[in-house]
């Protein structure tokens, strides 16, 4: 098979992910969590492993930024969904949505760094549940701050 | 163990992702691809697997749409790096970059959808190389357009 053969067939290789960091916060039940940061979530500690200490040596308080999660409660086998769990609304493709539950359940979740200390980051507006695992984080997208 | 020790443990677990498809597109040098999409990406096309096709089935063209990569080339040992690759700018914690060497490859992509072909949809702006797996799409998270 030629190197082109290879990265045709690439889609049916898995990949593993290594979360780099969970999130500590006070919210425990998926049925109270907001959908989304901006709809009341409480600050959050994102707790780093160690192995990544320099990855993170230039995240400053007021900096923000994309944190990608593994929804590690979802349900992989959902394919379309209800927006906001309204059963009144049509199903929608999930890639249409921000469901959690999707084929590969990774998270997005804009947030604002309020403080760091080492391995410690604590953010505003996170709405992932406790214990959530963390997979990057990034500067957020926008052209003007992100370079 | 009880399952709050469990969920603290997590971050030792690894989870595994499945290309939901690949993208097409004609850059296949690294080193000549643009660094951001806006910077003069040619149009790709994301070719979907058929296990996915009803979670697509709400993209339209002129949509906005976030796409989720898996970076397979990247060096998932780099933890700091010159911006941009100039060696004259001091090195920087990768959670402070979007470089694709980082320790969960992970790419993110804002792109316009332009045509919807069955499991083939075709964008603008994406910088992905050749044979990059996808694993998700997602809305764009300005609050205006992703509820």
């Amino acid at each position: 098979m030629d190197q082109e053969t290879n990265e045709r067939n690439e889609h049916h290789s898995q990949y593993a992910v290594r979360p780099i960091g969970v999130v500590e916060s006070p919210l425990h039940d998926p049925a109270a969590a907001p959908k989304q940061g901006d709809e009341g979530a409480p600050d959050a500690t994102i707790v780093f492993v160690p192995d990544v200490e320099e990855a993170l040596r230039d995240l400053r308080p007021g900096n923000d930024v994309l944190v990608l999660t593994w929804l590690h409660r979802a349900d992989r086998d959902v394919l379309a969904v209800h927006p906001r769990d309204d059963r009144t609304r049509p199903l929608a493709g999930v890639f249409s949505t921000r469901s959690p539950d999707r084929p590969n359940p990774i998270g997005l979740h804009r947030v604002r760094i309020v403080a760091v200390d080492g391995l410690r980051v604590r953010v505003a507006d996170l709405e992932a549940l406790d214990g959530t695992p963390v997979l990057d984080v990034k500067p957020v997208l926008d052209p003007a701050t992100e370079r």
